[in-house]
């Protein structure tokens, strides 16, 4: 790594991170301003909430929650917007939450899963928060086994309405997002059944509150109460007595019944049923993934300024010269806490951007390509995993390389922390998350592809070829040249050289894959129990999951440097592509080591190059931060914002 | 491993691990219940600084307080029951934090620095909170650079007065427990002068409130308000513009001052006296590691039970039998997340004990054993690193492993993860005291050992033969034996060989701490800046504490098994130590790989035996942590008190 300092172009690598969608983040950081959006902490429940839905009746107001909706009801069909819209509200992640439950999930299923009269009667008031509503699909005894939901709804021809109904506390549905205190009315997935038939799970339009706020009849509300964070939104249980809904109130886009009570859908296969209606809610999975990345982004602008100015020990003087109190992101151990994780940062947010312009050029495509769903999908489900360990782990080690002032709410940390903490269980736990990515990439999405469990992938194991696939990202041509140009595998190929560290990434992936279905058809071949067989390898099935985000990673920041247009800045970003590449090789060099891909010694110098790309780095570490664009008042962390400098008399770096 | 099944006597179990002080477990378990002191979520600020000072009146009635204290002034002398008493204190970490602040900080501060005439002076009121009182050692500028502490203490040999300032913002008393409301005195540490001279950190009493809670004059306190958890207690700041106080306020067992201003010490050597000082508050830092350990035992006995009875997707049938959703914790994935933590707790909880029992030694000791002391300061600083996070880490796992149900503050995991969180970088920031365990490894306890900063030691470099230390803990013979023992490192020995086990982590830290001796005397020889060198090595350093602490933590559980009374019990514990060992090397295996300790077959088995542990513990798993003895009403979570069992109609094991 040359050791020369590099100009980085502020404005250029601003524009490179705002990306594709750059005119919505300007309109939020337009937005979001003053006393009104100001990130709060120590508030009671009560305040919160109502703070919260005050400030989603103000992004009532403005063209946001345009975004995700159809231009027939006033929308703007603009499906990226609508996600880079909602990671930007990192003032408070609450709003976040609460918006993604109304616009995303709540507004998104009447979209995805509704017909054209659904759209036009109940979208615009979803819009205006004329009819603030809840997504009810997680029950109590089922979480990431949605096919199993309890709730059933059974059509009774003789009023044509559907029976709503909560059969035991195990439906009970649970964690529901504006159900507690504001919600009016709720989608509500349940067991369909009509003529004595089941037509597995399906979602229904249920009044839960009439205008005066009071539970519908039938329906009883609970309160989850408090939370470890987002206690701005208010999360609640839902049961339902018996509770009749007209026929109209299915959601039919996919399954519905006629007056008779004959069912028809599009779809025969129950089961791809089922996950053609899931895969359309995929939006509400990649948000997420948004969102993780913001407040990972905001811990660390908080930590590293913080670091960049903040004091201890005094250096020796060698030469008796006069001593000062050393900043502590000039220690190497302070470097390796908050820069490895900037590094990944990045990498995720290219990774993200690709990930975005996928779900929307799908959405603008005229005829739906099954292909490319499922593979946005797995990819979908990939990300959020990772993106969301990556931020709980980072705000994590962001708070203690602030110490006591980390610890206190005024620094904002402790509310990032707790707020973000749902993400890696939400929208999909990650441990589930990664194993349907897996599966995804030992069936080369064949159709056969299908539940979200493991066990749906041992059920289908019996007899399948397994065949692996290296799905290439965007820049496809790209890494494709760079691994071309690569000199080899041996030991004299620097550790920096990209085509290197691409095909390393990629035949590690190859490798824990190819072994995974080898060992899983062997296991099979020997008459192990399916369950048995694929719980015994449970450990390498994530792996293989985490291998492939990887390498997914590393190839979306290599496409986002080639659009970079300054090239000192394009090299910075360079060092910081090689500091995420090398601190995941580092990381993961046991099994580097253990196949041989890596010598003895080139895995110790694995280390040296990442403790050596610290120090390179850390002269631009603040800058890096600041290309975000999270507004100082977003921030709000004293110790972030000049307190710190002004107590250590230096001088504070101009910002926004 | 055998897979036989085993007999746990859990009576003999809990016996184990209540330990020495076993009768101050019951007393607390006796004494923690009803509604007053239940744990609590939702509070305002102000109701749960009530809430926590009225526990601690409560226990203030109790003898708990007295354990620390001279048997001169109505106290106890077992400082042994007063880290145990503390660490008890799991339903409510604020209450547990609180206590630690008035009767080991304040309290223990005056007993160990001051002389016989303050303790009876001030401890009677101390014990029974007439006098509640703060330890204002920390500054906004100087946290864990204690010797750099910016205010003064300045002797009027005219009016026999000490005059007390704060000169600048960096020098205001910061983080201050009982200090924002309840505290009315504080050991206030400051800079020593005297007759023109300085004489480094000493520690006083100063007067904070009067007896109707208003601020003395000339003192200004400030209210850190809302932190990310242990709002319970009340931290504050403390500035004071020339607070006068008499001189019979200096705590003067190192350092006294006539009335003339003349200074005199026991200890000549201003550095030396500065740590000796340090030194006899150890107390509080391993106190942090018991409390941390709780903390971790309580969200491993929620998550464990959950998980154990938790159910989700459909275990599919190769036969066609009745299908049933599969226990969580039967999954490997889960089982990994938790029971390798779990296996680390009863390790950490064997060390700590140990620990424990030597501070206790050495309070009742009548002479000062300089080696020992340093060897126990070494110690205290490692356990209380790795201790905290450890629960750090594990608190998270559990909540994730709990999902949605983990994130609602009903069921205790937030709570214990944010008031825990704290313990990381409080009573020592982890990382800094990573280095100075090192330090103390590379001096031999030399009597150069030094300042707690990793400067210290660039600065003794320059010149000094390192010499490395393996020093065994209490179970010395057993070890020895244990290694003689082993058949050797070859690749034939069975993993589950204990003599292999202890020697290989034992040959590690060997490895790493020479490495880093030669590895930092060369760069010197070499010309190299002594901070640099020290600096570019940081990595190196941490690496070295943490091996320590692993070999530590393994002899401490080899020890506890060997007091086991009952043979099937202890061969369950050798499984659970199995574990830990395992997954300790299954975790830096790359670096056992890149030094050819393990070859690459053998680095993959110990991944393979890491599960299988895994899959033989798992049965057992809900009664090794019933046997922490964590009262159920402490645990809270209706999720591991028979809800999820109730709805499940899953029996409920039967618990106290």
């Amino acid at each position: 790594m040359s050791e020369q300092a590099l100009r980085l172009d502020e404005a250029e690598l601003r524009g490179l991170l705002d990306g594709r969608w750059a005119h919505v983040r300007e309109q939020v950081r337009d937005l979001l301003r003053g006393e009104q959006f100001a990130p709060v902490h120590g508030l009671s429940l009560e305040e919160h909430r109502d703070r919260t839905f005050t400030q989603l009746k103000a992004l009532a107001k403005t063209d946001l929650p345009t975004y995700g909706f159809p231009e027939s009801v006033g929308g703007n069909d603009d499906v990226g917007a609508s996600v880079v819209g909602f990671e930007m509200l990192v003032n408070d992640l609450s709003l976040m939450v609460k918006m993604g439950v109304q616009w995303g999930l709540f507004g998104g299923a009447i979209n995805a899963l509704g017909t054209e009269r659904h759209h036009a009667e109940y979208l615009p008031d979803v819009m205006s928060l004329e009819l603030p509503g809840c997504y009810a699909m997680t029950e109590t005894g089922h979480g990431s086994d949605v096919q199993s939901l309890g709730t059933t709804a059974t059509y009774d021809p003789d009023t044509e309405e559907f029976v709503v109904h909560t059969p035991d506390e195990s439906a009970r549905k649970d964690y529901i997002g504006n159900a507690a205190r504001d919600g009016r009315m709720a989608v509500v997935f349940a067991q369909l059944r009509t003529q004595g038939q089941e037509h597995g799970v399906h979602a229904l339009l249920v009044p839960i509150r009439d205008e005066q706020g009071e539970p519908m009849p039938g329906v009883r509300i609970g309160d989850c109460g408090h939370k470890a964070g987002l206690n701005g939104v208010d999360n609640g249980r839902l049961e339902f007595d018996h509770v009749r809904v007209p026929r109209a109130n299915l959601l039919d886009r996919y399954g519905s019944v006629a007056p008779d009570g004959t069912y028809s859908s599009p779809i025969e296969n129950k089961n791809r049923r089922f996950f053609t209606m899931l895969g359309t809610l995929i939006r509400g999975r990649i948000s997420v993934a948004g969102g993780a990345g913001s407040a990972a982004k905001a811990a660390l602008a908080i930590a590293i300024r913080y670091g960049d100015t903040r004091r201890q020990f005094t250096r020796p003087s060698d030469d008796g010269g006069p001593e000062r109190e050393v900043r502590i992101l000039d220690y190497l151990a302070h470097q390796r806490k908050l820069l490895p994780a900037l590094a990944r940062t990045y990498g995720l947010h290219f990774a993200q951007e690709e990930l975005v312009s996928r779900l929307h050029e799908l959405s603008l495509a005229p005829e739906r390509d099954e292909h490319a769903q499922r593979e946005l999908e797995s990819r979908a489900a990939g990300l959020k995993a990772v993106a969301t360990w990556h931020a709980t782990r980072t705000i994590q080690t962001c708070r203690e390389a602030c110490g006591g002032a980390g610890y206190m709410s005024a620094n904002r940390l402790p509310q990032l922390k707790a707020d973000s903490d749902i993400f890696t269980t939400f929208e999909g736990d990650n441990t589930v998350l990664l194993q349907q990515l897996t599966k995804a990439l030992l069936t080369h999405f064949k159709d056969s592809f299908g539940d979200l469990d493991q066990l749906g992938l041992a059920r289908f194991m019996a007899g399948k070829v397994f065949e692996t696939v290296i799905e290439r990202t965007a820049a496809r041509p790209l890494i494709d040249r760079l691994i071309a140009a690569s000199p080899g595998r041996g030991e004299e190929v620097s550790l920096y050289n990209r085509g290197w560290q691409l095909e390393l990434l990629e035949d590690r992936e190859k490798h824990i894959v190819e072994g995974l279905a080898g060992r899983l058809r062997k296991a099979r071949k020997d008459g192990g129990d399916a369950f048995e067989v694929f719980n015994h390898a449970q450990d390498h099935v994530l792996n293989a999951g985490r291998a492939h985000m990887d390498r997914v990673v590393l190839e979306a920041f290599v496409a986002g440097i080639d659009r970079c247009g300054d090239s000192s800045t394009a090299k910075l970003l360079n060092r910081v592509c090689d500091l995420y590449v090398l601190s995941v090789v580092e990381e993961d060099r046991a099994w580097f080591l253990e196949h041989e891909r890596l010598s003895t010694s080139r895995a110790k110098a694995v280390t040296q190059a990442v403790n050596e790309l610290c120090r390179g780095l850390r002269p631009y570490a603040v800058q890096l931060v600041d290309a975000f664009g999270l507004r100082d008042e977003w921030l709000a962390a004293p110790i972030a914002l000049g307190d710190e400098h002004a107590r250590q008399g230096d001088p504070l770096p101009a910002r926004d």
